[in-house]
């Protein structure tokens, strides 16, 4: 269970109903029933999403001047056949014959043994916390009661053992699983299919005619990797440089769950940082982040079934190796600076190193941020080494030379057995054997090239395999061929860069973020609020008249368009509710700042300014105090630095 | 043919080789051969893109403290089903039954009759542009040759008519079309099959079943109807009140053309403003903009074959009757000011007002603000009161309340014929058929109670019609059933808000926009120049060190790293090249300022400022120039401001 910051215990519940409430999201197309893992943001939603991506374009592409690009999310089959996603993007699922119900493999069997594991506990007399079954019935879960039945040590220990990798097993070893332990449909007992593979990709058709298909996009990646060339370009050439694109991406979950964190559509901002594959990584601003220090998780811990993370400077992490190269670990640094900036609990936040089995095949090194949120710890970013292999692929599906040509400050001389051919004779000779020959020939590994220029020293001609040529051998002269060693100056270096691959998921951090700011008032406990921090709050300053009284429209009006014209998001709260109970609102809204107009401000102009978490107020004159929201908002001043300028003021929230 | 700002022949295949020079966007999966319709926008498109849709949200969403919401692009069938799309949202598609090959009905026939008609100018010796048969290649024309073939007066006359009316023919009348005049492949000759409907919506399949069809939306504007109910709340029930979105949404177009005109994935931005259709849909901020003139092409010009437009005060619009209502005409204003605080030019702008065949059949006016480009007039703002015809057929499907809720100032005494029934004696008499004699007697309109009141005064008892009971025809008694006129008290109104949606195609604005912008130096014409207002410009200012010494390199550091502060966009460009060059190459990407720094900076720390349009530079303190920027990005100063404040500078740029 987790804790708020002011460590009571977090209360989902609350949560979700304040979330509801207040319009942060809701189901979409709720009135038609729902879609599971679908989502409308409503405008607390859309503001607080708003602020984040601005923030990480801040962040990120404007800091390091990265080439945004905006690609399509329609994208042709072949494009992800390509890229392994049409093969590869899969989850296992099973299918219940009789009743038709599909099941997630991996999902099934962790929620089977679990159940299997609580009743053991409830045999043997050990409390189970009663919340467990009412969260099983509210996440979806597919297994409604626990059975108290008493399990051999050894079968504990083994279904323990499965459920610490439940993640790396494949759809072979989950059916496996399932026939050995015998999990069926939980609801019937009914048996279930096999595991399948099951695409996780949309599928859709392009035009009008049904034979060009596509997908909707899993990733930003593909994109910008196709892009890379013209990118390259537009950077004048110049390496290393960034890529970044912000866009939803689409997965088609078996059976989504988990609010916000498993949806079939999310919004992403993807990094692809092109690197040199020579010379270690190295990253031209390492020095500036370099005694950042990181919670990290690494592969070894995880083996031996651990989960403590060691706190290090990031570039401790990088001189011993645990974090493959200086490119990686400035992002890993730059990923946790960003999110301590939006508001995230920092005692809450770590990096877990991916499992080898858990990485893709290509990938160097992956490091996955999470949040500990009340579903356990939420991967919220990857970052991975994908090494070359994208644009590898897609160099070599298309031809398109996806390579970085760079001149060599010094050429390269290159030592290495040539062949030359006797044109004129050798068309003549082989006739329309010749081109074949001739190929064979100039795909001769230098080993072999090696041996046969010693072959035609001593015996004048030498012997090819040639495939389709006669029985296979052709007998070449020294007339026709030369083979010598010679040495060829390169004087350009051409490579396929690597990618380091920042992906941050905009709506798991989102979430989590609300969950590390909320919090509910301890002497009023259905007062939730939500302490975002002001550069990030969706709205900055709620408005609010003593009362309908109309002599305090024109200020409450002057003060709407002064701070629009500032930039500063603000709303008039003009309702009948007391003070209190419109602050009250507010407070779930996560606004930090209220502006009251009172009568005392009709008669000098002065307004008070409160604070949303300690719930204190300054009052001075419309002008300082807009002069303070505006550095609040910016984040150059605290609200310590408020109070120490401006008069404390106490008064009309009594109500 | 346009002109470009400067009056030069505008050529569009100037415009086009920049666009992808400089990577403002480019065919989406080129190295795979492309996807038509489908583009990518690369940074300076991004960065535009971006900046059109903060101004945007500024002009529009903070200015009327608008409800942002985001909704999904996934929609289950059914909710398209019942907005009318699923049945109506096609194109008409013939077949060539023997190529495979698909034409879109429209533009086939539009372009046949138009090879058709420059034939009979060449055959009667009126000079055709040699352009035109070169476009005919680049935009993917189907009709590739023309031939000089003269025709008759009458059919001239016949052609004519027909494209001028070729937006308004359904695929029937098409078909006519196409076998009167013998409309064929213009490639094989051969015979196409008769216009078929096509969908234009993507469909896809949700979760893992193939049970749950679902479409990538159409507009944004279905998700923002759906969740009107919990908006109005979240409005504190307040009314009218707009909601916003900003989002891609898909059209399978048959065979997309002219670029970013016509896409198959597309950014939106639209309002829903809901209003009360009582009252004759005032506006409480149209004052504001009473004296706004546009430019006005009426559905009365239109019919009557004419295209002059009449500018007019939108006051006078709406007072006329042109524009149905001020809220309407409120957004028909602020839509052109937007427009022109984007930078188009005011003279390739106007409004046109949708035919009454043209607009859907719920909607009650409809105006198109469009922009004059080299593809002719474009639709980029669609400004539509659809009435309530969308809340109500989702109410009608789902039987949610899309509705509002008023207390009324006095309460309403609505005289009426009410109907009581005595449910005891009611039940033993009709036994089974109770209920569907008493649903018959609750339908009855107030004519027909008013009638049966007299009957039942007169015959003791009345006759009804009620389906499925007996022969249909059912005796009830007076001692069943009373009908008396009756006062009834209604304190609580309860209405279905009409719509006003003002719907924007950003790609659209973008490339008109950009095609407005661009002029070449005449004194030089490969140089195009990009004109962008600073507020919108992509990148705002470009730094330039005069050469690559490293002398210039701190300040150069020091001048980035103060205008990120600024929250202005820069970059650097210490390539080789000469002064002139960068510059040329940054007036390419609609870069309004440059900053050099060179020897003298390094002595004294001024620098020099240069603008984009005029090419002229001020000099003064880092301090200065970085000032005039800010306020240059802001808008809030010109750049004939800056000259009058800081000294001329006449230097470097010679080279």
């Amino acid at each position: 269970m987790t804790t708020t910051r002011t460590g009571q215990p977090f209360d989902r519940a609350v949560l979700e109903s304040l979330m509801r409430r207040r319009l942060f999201y809701t189901p979409a197309f709720e009135i038609y029933g729902g879609v599971s893992g679908l989502y409308d943001y409503g405008p607390p939603g859309c503001g607080l999403q708003a602020n984040i991506i601005d923030t990480w374009r801040k962040h990120f592409v404007l800091e390091e001047d990265m080439l945004e690009v905006d690609c399509t999310m329609l994208t042709p089959a072949e494009v992800l056949k390509t890229s392994g996603h049409v093969d590869k993007f899969a989850d296992w699922m099973c299918k219940d014959p009789k009743t038709g119900e599909i099941f997630r493999a991996d999902h099934l069997v962790e929620e089977v043994l679990e159940a299997r594991l609580k009743g053991d506990k409830e045999a043997r007399g050990v409390k189970v916390e009663d919340k467990d079954e009412e969260d099983a019935k509210k996440k979806k879960k597919k297994v409604k009661d626990i059975k108290a039945v008493k399990l051999d040590d050894a079968v504990v220990q083994e279904y323990e053992e499965i459920l610490a990798k439940i993640d790396n097993y494949n759809g072979e070893e989950l059916g496996q699983l399932m026939a050995k332990h015998e999990i069926k449909n939980p609801a019937t007992g009914g048996s279930l299919s096999p595991p399948m593979a099951f695409n996780l990709m949309f599928q859709t058709s392009i035009g009008p005619s049904s034979n060009y298909p596509g997908y909707l996009r899993p990733e930003t990646a593909q994109g910008q990797f196709l892009t890379f060339q013209k990118l390259l370009e537009f950077n004048q050439g110049s390496m290393p440089f960034a890529s970044a694109s912000i866009g939803k991406s689409f997965r088609n979950e078996i059976s989504p769950r988990s609010g916000l964190l498993r949806v079939r559509e999310f919004l992403m901002a993807e990094i692809e940082h092109f690197v040199d594959p020579e010379g270690g990584k190295k990253h031209p601003r390492f020095s500036e982040v370099a005694d950042v220090e990181l919670e990290l998780l690494n592969r070894e811990v995880q083996l031996a079934g651990k989960t403590h993370v060691e706190r290090v400077p990031i570039a401790q992490a990088v001189a011993k190796g645990t974090v493959d190269n200086e490119t990686l670990g400035y992002f890993l640094a730059r990923i946790q600076l960003f999110l301590e900036r939006l508001g995230v609990d920092k005692t809450k936040l770590r990096f877990r190193q991916h499992m080898l089995n858990e990485m893709a095949h290509y990938a160097t090194d992956c490091w996955d941020a999470e949040l500990l949120t009340s579903y356990g710890w939420i991967e919220c970013v990857g970052c991975a080494d994908r090494s070359a292999y994208d644009l590898s692929v897609h160099a070599k599906k298309t031809g398109a030379p996806l390579v970085v040509r760079e001149k060599r400050a010094e050429p390269l001389r290159v030592e290495e057995f040539a062949v030359e051919i006797d044109k004129k004779k050798f068309g003549p000779r082989f006739k329309k054997d010749g081109k074949s020959v001739e190929a064979a020939i100039e795909a001769l590994t230098q080993d072999v090239r090696e041996k046969l220029s010693l072959e035609l020293k001593e015996k004048g001609k030498v012997t090819l395999d040639v495939e389709g040529v006669g029985d296979g051998k052709v007998e070449v002269g020294g007339d026709l061929l030369t083979i010598e060693k010679r040495t060829r100056v390169e004087h350009t270096r051409e490579y396929i860069p690597n990618v380091i691959e920042p992906s941050f998921g905009i709506g798991r951090i989102l979430y989590s973020l609300i969950e590390h700011c909320f919090w509910t008032r301890p002497e009023e406990e259905a007062r939730g609020v939500i302490s975002l921090p002001p550069p990030i709050a969706p709205t900055k300053v709620l408005l609010v008249p003593l009362s309908n009284h109309p002599d305090f429209t024109p200020q409450i009006k002057q003060l709407s368009s002064r701070l629009r014209s500032l930039g500063v998001s603000s709303r008039v709260d003009a309702s009948g509710a007391s003070i209190g109970k419109r602050y009250a609102r507010n407070d779930e809204l996560g606004t930090p700042l209220g502006i009251t107009v009172d009568f005392q401000s009709v008669k000098d102009g002065s307004v008070t300014l409160r604070e949303r978490d300690c719930m204190r107020q300054v009052r001075a004159s419309a002008d300082e105090v807009l002069e303070a929201v505006r550095r609040l908002v910016e984040g150059t001043e605290s609200w310590a630095d408020v109070e120490g300028r401006l008069p404390r003021f106490e008064g009309q929230e009594a109500d």
